[in-house]
This record gives C-alpha cells, structure tokens and sequence, in this order.
C-alpha cells in the first residue's frame, strides 16, 4: 500500500524549496505534476536535474480551454471530470506505489492540488508537504518588509470585481494581489481609486530566472505574466509589542 | 569585509525551512538571534544540533520588561536602544566576518528582524532568505486548505481594536489572526459577532512538538500560547480560474 505525498516546491528557486521537499523529489520514483498542454510546466521546470533516472512522470494536462469561457459550465464540467479522472489514476496508482505529487509555492494556499486533495479523502492516505508561498518570494525580491508592527495584510486575487478590489484596498496596511496577468488594468484602476496606486509594486517571476521587479505606476503595459504579483507593503501601525 | 545573512527558519520544524537556510546556518561561524532573557529561545531551538561545533553564539536578550507597559515611550525606547546597539555591533563584526541572524518564520512577514535590517542599510551588505511563514506551518497542520477560488484572505493582529477586527472578519472569506495569547478573549469576541467563531480553529506550536489543532468554539480557556494562531478557512467563492 502506497501513499500519495504532495511536495511544496516554494517561489521558483529550487534552493527555496524546504528541506523536507528536496529529500522527497530526490527519492520519487512516481511524479505527477499539472501543466498546460504544449508546456513544460513549471512545477517540472523548478525540479529539473533532482528527479531519479527512472522517475516515471505523469505530466497532467489541463483540457484544452481556448474554446470555452472560463465561467461557462461547459468548461466547469470539464474541468471537474479532468480532476476527477486524475484522482482515480493516482487512487489507484498508490495502492501500490508512493506517488509525489508537485505543487508550486505552497499547496494549500490557492493550490491546483486541493481539487485532488478534496477528491481523495478517504481513499487513500495523502500528506502536505508545505512550501514558501510565492508571494513571499515577491515580496523578498522588493527588499522590503511586508509587515510588521500591528499592519492587517490581505491577498486579493485580480480576478474580483473592481469595487470589491477597491474597499480592501482601502482598509488593510498590506496587499498582495494574485491571479493579476489580463486583470492588470482593473487592478491598477483600484489601486488608484483606493488611493495606493504609487505605493504599490510589480513583482514578475519572483526569485525565478528573468525575475523584473517595477513599481507599478512605471509600468506602461497593460499585461503581465501570470506569475507576476502586486504588492503594497505596510509601513507599521505601531511599535512592535514584545510579549 | 564580511555580510550579514538573516536566515528565514520556517514554522519551526527543522526539516521545513529552506534546502538554502539549512546549508547556511551549517557553514555559519558567527550566529546571532533574539530572545527573552533567561530563555534558550525559539530560533536558537530549532537550530538544535545543526551549528558548527566551534561557532561563536550572540543572543540577543530582550530588554526586561516586566516594568513597563508594552506602549509606554520609556518601553519604545528602551527597545529602540536595544535595536540600535545590536545593528552597530552586528555591523563591526561584519567589517571582517560573515554573521547569520536566526528568523522565525519569514524574515520579512512581521519578523523582528527588520528592527535590525532598516538600521543595517547602508551600513553593510544584508541578504534575507525568506522561509515559510508561521501561519502555513498552521494551516497546514489543520489539513485542510486554507484559500482557493477567488477567496479573499486577511491577516490580523489580535492586538487591534475589536471594531476593527469585526469589519475585516465580516468581509474576507480566509482569516489568520497572530499574536494571539492574552487577547484571545477579544479575538473569540469579535469572532462571535463577526459570526465566524464556529468557523474558527486554534492552532499552538503548528509543525512543533506539542502541536495541537482545536476548534476555537470547544476551548474553555481564556489565554493561549504566543505561538498560537486562529484560522478561518476560506470556501472557495467560485471554481478556480485556469489561465
């Protein structure tokens, strides 16, 4: 009887993965990692050169979306079946093999794998391994501490609608928005709105190769990659309490 | 002309900080962290068999406190002193030797180290190696993920005003509130008429020994451990976005 463990792989760099992590990936001998078809991945790109030489690896694909609004039902149906038939593949795969499983960043903060995660409950035993969430390593790459003292710090995903980006903006210290990529116009129109938009930094591909770290109003694009962050760093509400 | 290094350590399992942090604080001849007079303190705990034989120590006590209120200016400067004193140090020693600083957690996410990194610009090269947050190690340890979708998550100090509290608890889906301890009363109050206290779970030393994971609701106790931290898990506001 097997299990299937699932290996935070941290921001980018393989050197920030935990130590717990690189032990695990260095000794699988049955990895499975999600990627866009006709992509490398980069879960898999973050752990080139650690796998075992006779790893068998199963790249899992997500269905083909150009077609279908990411909304619809249509593409929801299709994306519920596609988790559903990879959770059957590696239930049944772990009955006699240990199975790793590859997460960027940390697997239960907005991790693809908690759709496996739900599915598998019960039916075999599954471990987390966490991992450096990839906001944190935007934010080491500004330099700059996030928080500290008394700051409120909230994660917004650029996917929200704009007035809904604008009343967090307004309350918390600290921001990190997420998902941004095509949502970059609406979430720099909230920032401006809410009064943050010179605090506030753009962070591309965080301690990866090609990392770009801009403040946001120097920015002209209008786009940005997927793994580009948002961030707004507090600046202390108050000494720090010592308890 | 040497550097400091600030080691982020992770949620407190030594196995969970980074394949970097783990190299560094093994090579390390000078290592200096913070803690509570009379204390062997939590930094220098997780770091337990992991220093050079011959590696010279500098903990770094806490003024006592005891006396003074936490928000008296003679506290506040009090401690600013202590932070003063410890940069101009740590600063001569790295005019000729490499210094490693011990972090809980993640050095730039409410981490006392950047008491230390503002006086230290300019000064000397400081490089930080982020880890993983405290309050992963947490919800990792309730198994259960804490954001997907397009949940919105906040973190809080259970040090601020209940009002404040409340409208941040009313309005995000995922909550983390640190700095727990003795305002764990506030905390479970505005928890309440937030209506989210049955939501809630507490969670004392997350991936350390001793470890528990409660329902907030089923705790009798008023008071809690330092280290404790009280989560409320996001439910996922619509199914994830591939892009």
């Amino acid at each position: 009887m097997g299990r299937i463990l699932c290996a935070g792989l941290g921001p980018g760099d393989p050197d920030l993965m935990s130590v717990r992590s690189d032990r695990a990936i260095r000794a699988a001998t049955h990895v499975a990692y999600f990627r866009k078809k006709g992509r490398p991945g980069q879960a898999r790109r973050i752990v080139e050169g650690m796998l075992l030489p006779g790893a068998i690896e199963y790249p899992m694909e997500y269905p083909v979306t150009t077609e279908l609004p990411f909304d619809s039902p249509e593409y929801i149906h299709c994306l519920a079946t596609f988790y559903d038939d990879w959770a059957d593949r590696l239930a049944t795969l772990a009955q006699t093999e240990d199975v790793l499983v590859l997460c960027e960043g940390d697997p239960f903060f907005y991790g693809s794998f908690m759709h496996l995660y739900t599915r598998l409950q019960g039916r075999t035993t599954v471990e987390v391994i966490p991992g450096i969430p990839g906001m944190v390593g935007c934010w080491s790459a500004t330099g700059v501490p996030i928080t500290w003292g008394d700051d409120v710090m909230t994660v917004l995903m650029g996917t929200l609608p704009e007035d809904e980006l604008v009343r967090h903006m307004q309350t918390a210290d600290a921001l990190v928005v997420m998902k941004t990529g095509r949502n970059l116009p609406r979430v720099r129109s909230a920032l401006a709105k809410a009064g943050r938009l010179e605090q506030a930094w753009l962070v591309e591909r965080g301690t990866m190769p090609g990392e770009r770290v801009m403040k946001l109003a120097d920015v002209d694009g209008t786009d940005c990659p997927y793994f580009a962050i948002v961030l707004v760093h507090g600046s202390g509400r108050r000494p720090e309490v010592q308890e």
